[in-house]
């Protein structure tokens, strides 16, 4: 096996591989990288318990020569070492060779790495999933549901499904809900999925966070296929390999009141800093509990009070009010998350009185939503 | 008490005198951050047990306005919450007010924040230097002397005389120097020391590292007194006072051989990374160690060899080699921390065999050494 490699190149995709490995694990040989050389390109693969991830980079591409000389063969690294030796080769050009007794050599400039390969052969086959039940849709919507939803999931293992993403897809409606159980996100969008019908799958936060760090804007569509335990998102360039979460995800529409009280139409900035300053002392005696207080003349008053240190209080006026007067306590962390995955410059909250849930979403629209459930304070 | 401040001043005030207040003190009020209010301007006091920091706002400097509305008084507060307050605050224009009760309102647009204060009567007082014999010099070059020796202080404790820096003045001849007794830096420059004939003390590393961190270079002369236990640097805006170490600094000139029966002269970033790439394989079982070899025609080779990992080698040109053949194990770390502090493109470094202590200096340059040990492989 032998190759010679433009060294940005490989930087790039050894990072994209390095976030499905992990040098805890049960199997060995996983703490290593797989690179697989053809005459088209380079493959490498990391893997763990969740997630598995393949980056390709072709021999050519666009009239440009990323990999030479190639000799086809496979070799496994130790990847604890690689990122920082091919971040720190001198030369712009990288030139690996394998020998019959897997001791694998890195040259570039007057450097030379001699490092101790494992046999490929060892390495665990991926699953190989079928992509005909499959659907597209743009990275960048893909990346802004993740965003939009993940955070919400929980961290307690007590509920496993709930630390994972309930993402559905019912003729042409793609959604994606997350909860905890004190607060809810979700987001629904259209897409056009003519190779499937019909999912329900709950992926882990944990992979999608990972994907969405690995996933960037230059490549357009994402292909996204599922089998009964793995989920698969395919770039170009790219597979990454999710396992789904097993068990029946909890039906959260009932949760959403249809009916509110009092509604308020803000801008989202302006609250997000306001409540930010309000949860400043309310950090640790208070769980992050701010109050938010409805006052005459369209203002809302934000505060909190923590007896050992002193309280704060700021006033904001609202673009709107209507309903009734409302004096309501939550956590100013879920808020902050809330209103920071809008994207939208002013927000609609409605509440249904001071211990019902509350839904923040844009005006007009329902294709986001985000469900917070206040903290009993008095 | 009462003032009204701009805010962006008092950030960076505050930001300098945090450094010197620890969450972890036995005595409670140096948690807290004094204040004290004249009608020339705002004081900022933080304090531990290593060192004592002062910043001080003129109300007018320059025929800027940074404080108006004063009234004069002082009151200690709650350091951990009042740099985060300060920093999110809305308005460039912040006020304080002080009441009978030590009740502190921060206030800024519509923001108001109530903390509890401490009476500052409580606050210890700092020792008051005499500053008559004190000396000054340039900022740059104090913390080039702090950063081009720091670094080799002993970070154990069982010596503690050298987890700090020897400062010696003697006849305008100032020189800082540190070893951990593996190895040692030293740098002199020449001062204009009027005031001062003698100096010999020892500062702890640590509270030059925080002196080098908060001084920037707006302010141009730093003026240095010293009293038994007690050291004082003093900038237009700032006093920083450290405790002095107690005990004799070892005499370190015998350490320095005065002969060496190897020279080479070398491109100190080409040395450098060099030795970044051969200790990336010799992390942690060879604690960083690698290997100095001689060959012909003025190429050194750099190596390092971790049996489970792999090994790796590479060769460089020195400018000009001259004395016996070598071959010489040293760790990569003090060999990279030596040469990053040299600011030199270029550096001889002088060694006397195998088994002896090795010096880097600039070539015709003898106020900046850095000297390392060894280590024995074979």
């Amino acid at each position: 096996m032998k190759f010679v490699i433009q060294r940005n190149q490989l930087i790039a995709s050894v990072q994209d591989v390095m976030k499905a490995i992990s040098n805890r694990t049960a199997i060995p040989i996983l703490t290593g990288m797989k690179i697989e050389v053809k005459n088209h390109g380079i493959t490498l693969t990391g893997s763990n318990s969740d997630i598995s991830i393949e980056s390709y980079i072709p021999a050519e591409e666009d009239g440009i020569v990323n990999v030479e000389q190639i000799e086809e063969g496979s070799i496994v690294l130790q990847a604890k070492y690689f990122p920082d030796i091919v971040r720190k080769l001198p030369e712009q050009t990288v030139e690996f060779e394998v020998d019959e007794n897997l001791k694998v050599t890195i040259r570039s400039g007057k450097a030379e790495f001699n490092l101790n390969g494992q046999d490929a052969e060892e390495y665990p086959h991926l699953p190989k999933l079928q992509t005909d039940d499959s659907f597209e849709m743009p990275i960048d919507i893909l990346k802004s549901l993740i965003k939009q939803t993940v955070f919400a999931v929980s961290t307690m293992e007590t509920r496993p499904i709930l630390t994972g993403v309930n993402v559905k897809l019912n003729q042409d409606k793609l959604s994606f809900t997350a909860t905890d159980s004190h607060r809810l996100a979700s987001r629904e969008i259209t897409v056009k999925a003519d190779g499937i019908n019909d999912l329900n799958v709950v992926i882990p936060g944990k992979s999608l966070n990972e994907l969405n760090k690995i996933l960037d804007d230059t490549e357009e569509t994402v292909e996204i296929s599922v089998t009964n335990n793995q989920i698969l998102f395919r770039t170009k360039h790219l597979i990454f390999l999710s396992r789904i979460l097993d068990g029946n995800y909890p039906e959260t529409s009932r949760l959403i009141p249809e009916q509110s009280k009092t509604t308020i139409h803000v801008n989202t900035k302006e609250l997000l800093n306001t409540i930010d300053r309000a949860s400043l002392l309310a950090k640790e005696e208070h769980n992050n509990v701010v109050r938010l207080t409805t006052l005459e003349n369209n203002i809302v008053e934000i505060s909190s009070n923590s007896p050992e240190v002193g309280k704060v209080t700021e006033e904001i006026t609202v673009q709107s009010f209507e309903g009734e007067e409302l004096k309501i306590s939550f956590s100013s962390k879920y808020m902050l998350d809330a209103l920071k995955a809008m994207e939208v410059d002013e927000v609609n909250i409605d509440f249904t009185g001071a211990m019902r849930p509350f839904i923040i979403r844009p005006e007009n629209d329902d294709s986001i939503l985000q469900l917070i459930l206040p903290v009993r304070t008095y």
